[in-house]
């Protein structure tokens, strides 16, 4: 087959973009063997031409000007991997409403944007894909989009920050949260601000994107409740490991009677189900469907080269299906409602602080039937004035949960006020071997 | 966009071409969303028209006639899910240089006969799609020559037969070969004659498909060398056990120094290696590359509906990829050499039953030692004339393991021939705590 010489353009030319650089150039010949073109960037934007660059450019393709790559008509596709919600917003816009494909790296303007960039892909009849705004090489969106189109995924459970998983593994392996987060630093896997990572807040940008991908309904950014791993304790990492369970920072997205609830918490999971295997900085997502029952993909969720690896995928995606418009359609075309946050259903582990007088157990068991939450083991560590009861319960409406800790939170024997975490068992507690 | 209607013809109307119909007709409007076409089954070659069928065609589409799909220029895609070489290959093969693209499930087609169909597809400017002939609904096919096509990926590890793996995972929940093998068939997961599947030999299909598109060179039935795990043993489950691994069934393919390497063998897999963690009937794919690290795919092998799904996926691929030709380049473009069998490297777990005379251990040894073999560990378990010893390898080379199991055997206190299996660890055996 004869080659075809396609020209593209970066917006970025820091990490990311010169690797996807390099990448084209070193891999030039895999590309046009698999697809028949050959993808040269003629043009990369940047702020400092005169900036020293890891895999530098050649000449004459940096450039300050956004408008002579948007006025270029002989590009086709543009990477934006500048970060960042603007300009890259203003310039992905645009780029879109000028007939140009575009592929971005970026998880906050995919995040904070997608539905306003969809359907300006969808009506200039280009395409816009994201695949490396998630877990960068791990090819999830491109899984969802187009190998599960026909399997309706009504569930997605992802570890989607290295960082926590990292945190959380050390600490299995006895360090303390302060000790795992300064190792993590000194490895790269955290920032030296650390929050994003920790509260949840990154976890949370991707789960958004993740839902709206799987249910095909807008998610904001603002509609993911989140909690962080900054409260997880040596006693919860224990507890864990007695109930043959794992501590991981899971992101949740369940479509449920039309209903959608997505949510980053700190869960057990079974040390038997697939996200209890996903070890240091590696993410892994799940995606739960009714053809294909359950589909995990684990893989490393970062990396200037992984995500550039995922930004050539998308580049060469775009260029192999513009002639028959695949994926130029809006992958959020409904609108659905949220479920109440109460309303989610799921066991649940927690742990109470009590002195030990004779019939706190049973004050305990009781207030939970009173909220239809049944007990699924209870183990009792310490005893006198310093007892911990350790409580896993079967499936329950999470609404019901927290009105049953909060009475269990007053009652006089209680020291501590409890926290309930999910729990993730493929097979359902109640088929578990506790230990 | 205007919905493009598309005319679609299936090869056999068995379980899974009921089930293709059926999620095409069931998913039309979601599809239709995704990608602006309409797919709809027109014709359906069958042996019996008037057999009872799970989910009826309409009126007409059925025939006998394979010259009326043929035949049918409106036929943009046929999907074969007939199964069997032969008349299957013919009908492929035809169809494709009649200029139509297929779709197919067919393992034994695609792995005997798929380097002269890619070919075929390739001289005519059409596509061959072939997902569901490995591990189902798995997107590995996808995966690797779409998301992967710049990472140089050099090795495949598959745990790609949920027969074995089955069975495997309830002899570690204490039930004897026998007895697992019963209750997956019980399950319908095995079947009557399960030869294929516990000898290897379905694996090794499946394995010469994935290292045939990793590597892009042709990987024949015949060059995939296999063991099955009719020889593992509750002792071997037990061995595995005690040093924090797990025996499962893995096909390995491996690209080294331009030199293929494609081997299905019973492996003790480290517990903290992500193919540990795959349990019952599910598969798993790693695929290891320069710019991902690995990344990892899971999910179930088998089933109708999981194998109807990734057929209409493809189907779906094949319609929106048409206009530019993506991936209707022949992806088996080289000819590379293969390893000699012997200097595959990984480390190896033996077990030996001796007489413990004084000596032994140091015989075993230096006998290794002689070879280039590094001992990581040795545990020995009883003693007098009935001790065994268990000894784990740092890496080698399988040739020279063989050579010394071959001396080992051959010492007077040596009561059977040991048997090496391959380890599997991620981290190299000598970073692991034995426990």
């Amino acid at each position: 087959m004869a080659s075809i010489d396609v020209p593209v353009a970066l917006l970025g030319y820091g990490t990311v973009g010169a690797a996807v650089n390099r990448l084209l150039v070193e891999s030039a010949d895999d590309i046009e063997r698999a697809t028949g073109h050959r993808l040269r960037v003629v043009k990369a934007l940047v702020r400092d031409i005169e900036k020293h660059r890891s895999f530098p450019a050649p000449e004459g393709v940096l450039t300050t000007d956004f408008a002579s790559v948007v006025e270029d008509d002989s590009i086709a596709v543009v990477a934006e991997v500048m970060g960042g919600v603007e300009p890259a917003g203003a310039y992905v816009s645009e780029l879109l409403s000028r007939g140009k494909s575009v592929v971005s790296a970026n998880k906050q303007l995919v995040a904070r944007r997608g539905a306003e960039l969809f359907a300006a892909a969808s009506g200039a009849g280009v395409q816009l894909r994201f695949e490396a705004s998630v877990c960068a090489a791990i090819p999830v969106i491109k899984v969802l989009r187009e190998s599960l189109i026909v399997t309706n995924v009504h569930r997605v459970l992802g570890i989607v920050n290295g960082t926590t998983n990292f945190i959380l593994t050390e600490m299995e392996s006895g360090s303390s949260y302060g000790e795992a987060l300064a190792e993590a630093q000194r490895r790269g896997f955290a920032e030296a601000d650390p929050t994003d990572d920790v509260n949840g807040a990154d976890a949370a940008a991707k789960m958004a994107i993740l839902a709206t991908v799987a249910f095909h309904s807008r998610v904001e950014l603002a509609d993911v409740a989140y909690a962080g791993i900054e409260a997880i304790s040596e006693l919860d990492i224990k507890a864990a490991r007695d109930l043959e369970m794992v501590v991981r920072l899971v992101g949740s997205a369940s479509l449920i009677d039309g209903q959608v609830d997505v949510r980053v918490h700190p869960a057990f999971v079974d040390r038997h189900h697939p996200l209890a295997s996903v070890e240091g900085a590696f993410n892994a997502v799940m995606l739960q469907g009714d053809a294909i029952r359950e589909i995990t993909l684990e893989g490393p969720g970062a990396g200037g080269i992984e995500t550039a690896s995922a930004v050539v995928a998308d580049m060469v995606s775009v260029i192999g299906t513009m002639g028959t418009g695949f994926l130029q359609n809006d992958p959020c075309w409904r609108t659905l409602g949220k479920l109440p946050p109460g309303d989610l259903q799921c066991p649940f582990y927690f742990r109470l602080h009590v002195g030990d007088r004779p019939g706190v157990l049973a004050q305990v068991a009781e207030t939970l039937a009173r909220h239809a939450l049944s007990v699924a083991r209870i183990v009792q560590h310490g005893n006198g004035e310093d007892a911990h009861l350790h409580v896993v319960t079967h499936e329950g409406a999470s609404g019901a949960m927290q009105a049953a800790l909060a009475e269990i939170a007053a009652l006089p024997e209680t020291k501590a006020p409890p926290v309930a975490l999910p729990v993730i068992s493929e097979r359902g507690v109640e088929e578990r071997q506790w230990a």
